[in-house]
């Protein structure tokens, strides 16, 4: 053992660096952060934590802040919801809305809101029940196994169960979650100062944005009473201190191989980026057409700009030609370790170019995997009404164990929620998107395809959009209820022409996800299992698995940082903001926070930076000092922290957080929320 | 010399191969024809064919087809004047053109068509004027001998002369060309069927489109009479015929480095996309808003999606594994031959390092490159003809040899025959363009940098572009020329707003423009030519040079080609249009074609693809067999032509034709154009 004492060194050198890493909390490094800022969290501390951390199932983090289930997260978490509370003559999202009392506070349609309260390592029942599995036998049997172990996890539907792959297969986790689905608004500003800046400042520091929001969340009608929840910090963020950020991030690719890699630079990421930009095209135009247009497709047209500017800086760290040498050295020194020892050659010594052989057969049928299932619809909501309803009458007829993951029983509550949302659906943006999905299908495809021909014929994309949209009765959540509830019968009877549409390419789509799975997944998975294996034997677990938007820890400080030779400042003050309005969109203050200029300490702290290692789905996370006190609350990250996909570069990658005095002076003095402000234990202030 | 041998034999394996080469006339491999197919054209043949050749200014090939001046090309290439000649009313673009007299053809705005009559060797004149300078001196005594040379040799308005770059700078030839200025519109068939399938069939075959226009240049007022004119073959294109193709490919990068690849291929050609993918989104919902504004934004939209398709194929060629390798060992090959010895070595062996470090240079600056100087206005007329006025000042006033090149006296009847054009702008379109651009010019460089800051000031650039648009008076080409002619003192007077936003950020656009000349363009020029020199040394002359829009010999034979496992035919014929036809654009046919059907014979070959290597800039190029008679006219390359950026298979790339008898079919029982196919020699047919 000795002779790899020094490999292991040199090994390990490159695994755990700096504030990087984020932790599960069943592996936090409390000595590292010890070494580091004199401060090791304890078992008791961390579990607080855990608790009074939340998740927002449709992709984001959050924190409960007072005993009464009160739940803070960011504006840009909870503005689905907004929306659909709004019409256009009371529009929420330029009005803002405040619950004053406690029957103010409105329900969001489809809003899910989930505890972390056990995590239990079931590693060694996934791997056996696979053993000696390959392909779709591989596949199969995982999938039975994590049904199981969910289904008997979850016993009530109030309980959420998921096993949770880390590592990339190194290690399997069930994570136990109290299930929340009575949420509601209690107070959002208006997206004017919410999202300042738009998408120019997006990704952007120095920054100004009142990215906060609450909610609550109820148990039988009444507001839920929980143990664990934050304080808050008299001070908030001070530079240099020490901060944890608890929250969700969606996923990470650090632990892929070059393979994956390459794959992600040449397809995956500039394909889904010609994707967004025509769709962005697409939706710049269509608000062009007046106000109503507008506010029905804001909400999209976020979640674009913001997905098409995170791929873009993700793209750009791969292209970089230092980063990705890097990236390529890592694998071939884990690769020579494998290999300089016959016995783990021969177990582990083909994984690397297993996955490459999926990741071929990957490249191969992506364009026809993007476009019949996992881009199909473009987002369009009835499109994915009547999906899920097709597809529900032939998966809940299975047993558990057979289904696709989304019918599993541990999912049913979320997916039936989603289904029966009264949501308004918008039919202009419906036609718009499926004309856009109907007219990439052909050109991607090309008109002689038998899909493109079945599903065309002798239309227009346009024509058939338009037929689809005014021709459906889905928008109604009591069709949709009906439907459903009649099962294979109902659905089989029905003529609907979303139904239809859906219907006439199903089995293309469904056979070319079972061919991902089989050939592509259960490839990657077996072998990614084998590589995080190795890596273990190698470095042990002193390193952290990739994000997968389960509750993790991350450590850092409050620290600026150098932009193209430029010093970077880690606070921006309240000052700042009205020195940045122009008063065009989307750099226009809202009429509240004009008028409240004079009332206003301007050198409040408004927004500041931390090297806490994020990513997407961290939204909304608090953060927090050691004390477990709110300092702030994360909502972005800089635009050096795009890189943070595939690996953590201290020296740029910047979380971005509203300061939480910045929060409590806009409270007390821009909203006069003084119900709020008393629950959050600051109803003495201002 | 002897030990060179086999060395050179290897090398020289990969160079000539198949069908490949875009041949100069004064280079052409005669021999390697005769070889191949028993026929050798000889001077005779290559000056008549040459001086029967045609170049549109704008970027098409075209060929001369009567002694009286009659030139024929593609629809796609005149669409831009078919377009201008339009109304909402009257719209030749939907119901095609036909001149039945002399009287009724009208004169294009802003065409130009160049015949080349003289090539001369001007390496030595070149090579001399710039020994020994790097940098911004390399650069400028270069550009003061084209200056030069080009003046000297266009003695007159009607001659225009081009110095050329060939083989990257291993050759410098003078090009001596007829300049055309008046060019009328003779006839042009309906888009409905010149452009049959639209960009679902754009680069794809099996095809059915009649891209087929005619136009006559015009002398003194009067048709222009020419000595060398292609006649018609009785049968046109046979399987397995002898083909040729003379015409102008627009550029091909054959020989970049490998370095000069990997910037296109993660940088260049992604971020190109990303532009016109959102512009393209903007278009196709631009468009949805009625007829009126189809009509207007057709041009733009077939000029995005064209180059998208194209751009997209060309990635993939790049992105491809092995194709990248192949080039990666080409250039490998090169550089040992070169370091194999030390005295090449010294003079040739930092080349490649020089322009990977330019490349660099490039990808440092290319952002704001794209979008202060290169995309500015992203293809806004008022925009472009602003700029030229405001340079225009300043250019002109300076000696020819130091002038930005647009501006210099050879290119100068061009440069003012696009800037006084009577085409019609359309307010609505360069609102929306230039709104796009000034949101992208703010996204990509941000809203803090200061250009940004002080074109856009406090104004969204939405409203920035509707004052720019409803405050110039540059749409009127009367004011243009008054500007022009009134020179600095009148543009220096001139408080028109889109003048003034030019201005406001020339100085930088310029600017970034000389850093790009000087420390990318020269660096890669002054190495590229010891690369090109250097493979002359290895190679010999027995190659070809990378395209450059001047007249090029292709020579091919009609052969079809297998493409997914599907063997494809070299032929479609009349019968399959009809086939193809669903009523629904852009598979409708006009009522002509409709119409015409009883009378048609439906077995009449449509179009046809054959290996004679082209790309873009070869659209209207005739196509012809070894006695120089038209079998057909060049409007496309398949999909598997688009990799021929970086290199030519001959296994998947294919030009695709309209064949000569589709042609005189429709012109004579669906347009029954007699005036026409009289002058065709084809009065006696039908």
């Amino acid at each position: 053992m000795t002779r790899l004492l020094p490999l292991l060194i040199l090994l390990a050198a490159g695994s755990a660096r700096a504030d990087e890493g984020m932790w599960t909390f069943n592996n936090f490094p409390s000595d590292l952060v010890k070494s580091r800022y004199g401060f090791a969290p304890n078992a008791e501390w961390l579990k607080r934590v855990q608790l009074s951390a939340a998740r927002i199932a449709g992709g984001c983090s959050a924190s409960f802040v007072s005993p009464n289930g009160l739940v803070m997260t960011n504006h840009h978490c909870v503005r689905d919801c907004v929306q659909q509370l709004s019409t256009p003559r009371n529009d929420f999202i330029v009005k803002g809305f405040s619950a004053a009392t406690a029957q103010q506070e409105r329900q969001c349609p489809a809003f899910e809101i989930n505890r972390l309260v056990e995590i239990s390592d079931v590693t060694e029942q996934v791997t056996k029940a696979t053993q000696g599995k390959e392909g779709a036998a591989f596949r199969d049997a995982q999938r039975a196994e994590l049904a199981r172990l969910e289904k008997a996890c979850a016993t009530a539907p109030d309980i959420r169960c998921d096993v949770v792959t880390l590592y990339r297969g190194g290690m399997y986790n069930l994570y136990k979650y109290q299930r929340f689905q009575d949420v509601r608004l209690v107070f959002a500003p208006e997206e004017a100062i919410a999202f300042f800046g738009g998408d120019p400042d997006n990704f952007e520091f120095p920054r100004y944005d009142y990215d906060v929001a609450f909610v609550r969340v109820y148990q039988d009608g009444k507001p839920a009473k929980v143990e664990n929840y934050f304080r808050w910090s008299a001070q908030g963020a001070q530079a240099g201190e020490l901060t944890f950020v608890a929250g969700h991030p969606g996923g990470t690719s650090r632990l892929l191989t070059v393979a994956q890699l390459i794959y992600q630079r040449d397809y995956a990421l500039p394909e889904r980026l010609f994707q967004l930009a025509q769709l962005r095209g697409m939706l710049d135009e269509f608000q062009q057409r007046g106000p109503e247009y507008t506010r029905i497709s804001n909400n999209l047209k976020f979640g674009v700009e913001n997905s098409y500017k995170a791929l873009v800086g993700r793209r750009e760290a791969l292209v970089d030609r230092d980063f990705f040498a890097k990236k390529v050295a890592e694998e071939q020194k884990l690769r020579d370790w494998v290999n300089a020892n016959p016995e783990r050659q021969k177990r582990y010594g083909q994984a690397w170019d297993n996955i490459a052989r999926a990741t071929d057969t990957l490249r191969d049928m992506r364009l026809r995997g993007r476009w019949l299932e996992q881009s199909a619809g473009a987002g369009s909501d009835l499109f994915n009404y009547a999906r899920v309803l097709v597809r529900s009458a032939q998966e809940l007829s299975k047993p558990n164990e057979q289904r696709l993951e989304e019918f599993t029983e541990a999912r049913k509550p979320e997916l039936e929620q989603q289904l029966f949302s009264p949501a308004p659906v918008y039919p202009k943006l419906e036609e718009a998107v499926l004309g856009f999905y109907l007219t990439k299908l052909r050109e991607v495809l090309g008109p002689d395809d038998p899909v493109v021909k079945k599903v065309l014929g002798k239309q227009s994309p346009q024509a058939l959009a338009r037929k689809l949209v005014s021709g459906t009765r889905l928008a109604s959540p009591q069709v949709r209820r009906q439907l459903y509830q009649g099962g294979a019968a109902a659905l089989g009877a029905s003529k609907d022409p979303m139904l239809e549409f859906v219907r006439s390419f199903d089995e293309e789509a469904r056979a070319i996800r079972k061919r991902y799975e089989e050939e592509v997944e259960s490839v990657s998975d077996k072998n990614g299992e084998l590589i995080a294996r190795a890596r273990f034997e190698a470095y042990g677990t002193s390193t952290y698995p990739d994000a997968t938007f389960t509750l993790r820890l991350s450590f850092g400080q409050v620290k600026g940082y150098t932009e193209e030779g430029r010093q970077v400042e880690p606070f921006t003050r309240i000052a700042g903001l009205y020195e940045r309005a122009t008063g065009e969109d989307p750099f226009r203050l809202p009429p509240s926070w004009l008028q409240a200029k004079p009332r206003l300490d301007l050198q409040t702290p408004f927004n500041f930076v931390s090297t806490n290692d994020i990513i997407g789905g961290n939204s909304g996370s608090p953060i927090f000092n050691k004390d477990a006190e709110i300092v702030g609350i994360v909502f972005d990250g800089n635009i050096g922290s795009l890189g943070g996909e595939y690996g953590f570069d201290e020296s740029v990658n910047r979380s971005v957080s509203v300061h939480s005095q910045g929060i409590l002076e806009g409270l007390r003095k821009v909203y006069n929320a003084r119900r709020l402000l008393e629950e959050l234990g600051q109803g003495g202030g201002g």
